[in-house]
Parts: C-alpha cells; structure tokens; sequence
C-alpha cells in the first residue's frame, strides 16, 4: 500500500468538497423540513446529519452556507428530519436543486405535506420516520453551520418497528456518498457482536490477527 | 402506513438508544486513534461522526459519556480517525469492547501503529485512509461530548483516488447500523445527478409524481 500525503489546505477549487464528502462515507441523510417567516414550505437533504445525544434525543445536521433551510431555523427555531428510505429517494434528490427562495419544494416535488404535532413544520406525509426538533443551538465552523435539535416528538411506521428497534431491512434507509453516489443500507448488511472486555481478557474471543 | 407517535423522553433504560441508532442510518465510522497523558495507546469505533466542514477540512465525532478517547483528546488535544474498510472490520469491532484505561486496543489486537506526521497519536498501519486532527473544541450536549478536530494532513492509498476522488467500490466504507449491525455500503450503489433549477423550472426534469 502506498499513501499518498494530502494537505487539505493546498486542494484547490471544489476539490476539499469531492474528496472529503468521498472519504467520509455513508453518511445518513435528514431531509430537513422547515417554514419561512413568510410561510413558505421548504424541504431540502442534508448528509452532514447523525446524533450527538441518545438520552435525551438531541440530532444534528450542517448546512453549507447559508442556504433556505438554515434561514427557516434561524428564523422559527424549529425543524422536521423526515429519513430517506429507498422508496423516497427520487423526491429528495428532485428537492436537492438550488430552488430559490420563495419556491416550495413541495409543490414543486408535488409532495403532500402532514402537519406536525409539536412543531410549525410539517413532515413530508409519505414518510416513514420523522422527528419533530426545536432548536438547541447552532454552531458554525469554516463553511458549516450545524443546527442542533432536542426531538420533541418522532413518527415512526407501525410496520418498521420490532421489539422497540427497526430492521435495516424493512427501513432501507439511504446513504449518500461522494459526488451523485447513493448506498441503500440494507443492500449488504452484517452482524458483528461486541466483544465484552471479558471475553478478550479471558481469550474466548480472539483478536482477528495478520491475515 | 400507521405512524406511531413516540415521545423520547417517555422511553425507558436503552430502549432511546437501540431506537435512535437503528434511524439514523447508515452512520459513518470513525476508528479513533489516541495516545494517553501516559503513553498509552488507543483506538476505538465512533459512528457518531461526519463532516461538518469540507473548506477547510473539519470533522468531528462523539463520545457517549466520558471515555479514554475523550480523556486522551482533552489531555493532548490531538487525534487520528482512520476509516473503516471492509477489510478492517474484524479489528474495528474487537477494538470496540469495553477494554479498562491502561490497556491498549492496538496491542491487544494485534494491530501495527504507524507515525502520524504532524501530531503524536499515531494511525493503523493499515487503515487506507487517515484523518490527523487537533482538536478544534468540545461541545458537549445531553449524553455526548463533540469533539471538532480540524484536518491537518490526510493519508489516502494512492490506489484508491481517480481523478481527486475515491471510488466507493474501491474504498469499500462500511457504515454503522442499529444493533450489532453494519452494511457495505459499496453492496448497492446508485446513481442520482442533482437536477438544477433551471431543468426544474423548465420542466426537463420532472417531479417524481405520485407512484
């Protein structure tokens, strides 16, 4: 194997985008639903999304520049994250154009939107998980702001949920990769248990060795 | 569909943590590598991670609760996330046990350590690509604690990048899911270019539209 040495400051042009956003892969994708001031209805993909809290339920996304989405959250303090799934991921990507503001991805997407329970947004009615956040903070960082949300209420399927978890494969949630590269995360999915410390210690599970 | 309206704070001991990390999916995995006030080796799986600047490079990921990976970043203020590879799975995951501070994963797996070139903990020998960081700052809200780290330099196998990007199929990431599980994400990949508004404005692309 033979490493190339890469000095993030010399990229040039689009090319620190491209090659990170190709490294840092899958990354889950919150199709973020907001209001403007003016009631306009906004829904747009972002991937720079995962969880910093599990208890309480605190979610993140990051919005390169400041774009609708994060004019909406400054503005009303509120946000829905509806998941991609695979069978809604012709509608994201549709809502992924640079609308201006003003135009409703909805309408243009021609997607019904479901009035929210706890929050001005609504969710995106076809999906199967939606989480309802109000605004923790918002933290900006080079050409990121990231938007913090506590989850005051989720919408999740019936059909997806089993013993409390949902199953990849009822989900088939959407990863995004570099460039237009999409992953459904349930197309090779495997099983790895955690080691306890015990196990490791005692040698009843071995580590994997040079292979 | 029937959604089922589920408020976090009502959920009980880890049911909020198997629910939220089997939603937010696929998550990628940060193998983060450190060195203790001690010397001490470590390096453990994150999946709380992302970009949240692409210019200049700043990534971050977080620790639930307070770990030697977040005891070694506050102390040196320095860390490597190597990236996930199918090839390295086995190691990430027995790197994930519950190992005591003191005791260092890379040797109890059996795992090389390379020198890093601009900050002390080193890198997996064998990880294709690796981030070195220095901690931006620490942000820390409910049960998790971010760390920020700005790129300093990135290591990346010569033979994975074509034309300043990586290949999904070459690069093989694996992602996290909920549970013990984990998906390929180069198992099924696709394909959707980002229409424009002015294709969408025009009608050359066209909305997706009820199915």
């Amino acid at each position: 194997m033979q490493l190339r040495e890469i000095d993030p400051a010399r990229l040039e042009g689009r090319e620190p985008y491209f090659l990170i956003t190709s490294l840092v892969v899958p990354r889950p994708i919150a199709w973020v639903s907001t209001v403007s001031a003016d009631g306009v209805l906004n829904v747009a993909p972002h991937s720079y999304f995962n969880v910093i809290s599990s208890n309480p339920w605190i979610l993140h996304f990051t919005s390169t520049g400041e774009k609708d989405t994060l004019r909406n959250v400054r503005a009303t303090g509120e946000f829905v994250v509806n998941v991609v799934t695979r069978e809604l991921v012709e509608e994201m990507n549709f809502t992924s154009a640079d609308f201006p503001p003003g135009e409703s991805e909805f309408e243009w997407a021609g997607l019904d939107a479901a009035p929210s329970s706890r929050v001005a947004p609504p969710r995106v009615a076809r999906a199967r998980v939606a989480f309802e956040c109000k605004v923790d903070e918002i933290v900006s960082k080079g050409n990121g702001h990231m938007v913090f949300g506590d989850v005051v209420v989720a919408h999740v399927d019936e059909a997806l949920l089993v013993e409390g978890r949902v199953d990849p494969h009822l989900l088939r949630p959407v990863g995004r990769l570099g460039g237009a590269l999409y992953t459904d995360a349930s197309g090779d999915v495997f099983k790895l248990p955690r080691p306890t410390w015990d196990e490791v210690r005692s040698g009843r599970v071995a580590p994997p060795g040079p292979r």
